[in-house]
């Protein structure tokens, strides 16, 4: 296997330049974890990085077979690459996947509405892969393929359709015409229980940004549900309040 | 007011000597959103130390009213003292909250068995800070008042009753002596639902190591309870379990 020594080299120069940038086909997929489920998942891995160390740990082989092109690096290399501290020292430039952007009118979906933090994004993804909902559709969010994101979801991203959606309100109006019901998450103890929405075919519910919530125009198409809470409810993350609400959507 | 300008000044030391203390009874707060929440819930500040550039962004007058002696540090000094990469450039060392050990046996309780990802701990005391629960059981779990935990509970620990258990099978037996109810989460699709120990008076529920889950010995003591999931289950984050968890218990 050839080794790169330089961090100048053109491949890692154009692996690094996938790591802020959000318009391209391509990602860079950081550890053991998210390379390996890469691969298992079918995602195309144009090139693997690896250090000595990494390659001789025999852990890599599946990611390595995935991979149409796999690399050696140095120490200070895969410190270049790298967005963590402490690297792992592997490395995949990965196809984003193509999952299908269609919405099934009888599904059950989780809309994010400006959520800025890619932690929160990342595990969003992965509870509603676990509670099996339809998707989430991402209006004007956070960069679902940064590092962050994706290592919150626990590779999530390279599986479970995260659908984005550039004309919210227009979207919103066209798909309530196709007969789902849109729920908004509030903080509003005079809502509706979150409960109440549970067991229903064709819903959106719609969580809004860390700080500020909803937008009025999304709170002013959608029914409002609120998670009725004894303690101290400025106390609740949005990835938490999103946990409950997928959690009675999936019952 | 006195500027500390070396790295190497005592005060300096001892504060760092405080990141990675477990058994003193004072802890090294950083951010301006933690302080502050030490000020307000009359937590004893001992020192703060805070940058020219912070001090000057008049952010600080609470913290600084609640702090027996200020100073003023340099860059260089911030940048030792912070965990973070960008520090706001404001630390405090504070007095642990010196909360109640009592149990409440009609009260609800999260139990947390050998949890050691500092970020899933605090998330699970900012929770069930919001759900009004009635404190945390901690049995061989991470440091409650490490840098990543205090941040991740958004100051809660200084609140939230944190109890540490030491010996966790006697204390287990004893209480449920005194008429309390176990409830051990797990894994198993022939558990009961999560939903059936909702309206009780009197109930713990424990929750497992992020890899391993709970032990033999807890799981002997309790009725096992799950989450009923359509989805993918091994994508689901211990928080995001202990949320729904909560949710339930606090119905």
């Amino acid at each position: 296997m050839e080794k790169i020594t330089s961090r100048n080299n053109p491949k890692i120069k154009y692996a690094c330049s996938l790591k802020n940038a959000r318009e391209t086909a391509f990602v860079l997929a950081e550890g053991l974890r998210l390379c390996r489920d890469a691969a298992e998942n079918g995602i195309a891995i144009s090139t693997c990085f690896l250090t000595e160390k990494m390659y001789q740990s025999g852990e890599c082989a599946a990611i390595l077979e995935a991979s149409q092109a796999s690399f050696l690096i140095e120490q200070s290399v895969s410190e270049k690459l790298a967005e963590t501290k402490n690297p792992q020292g592997i490395f995949c430039i990965c196809q984003k996947p193509q999952l299908s952007c269609e919405i099934d009118s009888s599904g059950k979906y989780l809309l994010l509405e400006q959520v800025r933090d890619p932690g929160n994004f990342g595990t969003m993804v992965r509870t509603a892969e676990a509670f099996g909902l339809s998707g989430i559709l991402a209006c004007d969010c956070c960069d679902a393929f940064s590092a962050k994101a994706m290592r919150a979801s626990m590779g999530a991203v390279f599986r479970f359709p995260v659908i984005e959606i550039e004309q919210e309100e227009a979207f919103l109006r066209d798909i309530i015409g196709k007969g789902m019901n849109l729920y908004c998450a509030v903080v509003e103890s005079a809502a509706a229980d979150v409960g109440t929405l549970a067991r229903q075919q064709g819903i959106i519910t719609a969580v809004g940004n860390e700080a500020n919530g909803l937008s009025r125009e999304t709170l002013a198409l959608g029914t409002p549900v609120t998670i009725h809470m004894a303690g101290r409810a400025e106390s609740f993350n949005v990835s938490q309040a999103a946990t409950v609400i997928m959690y009675e959507m999936a019952k």
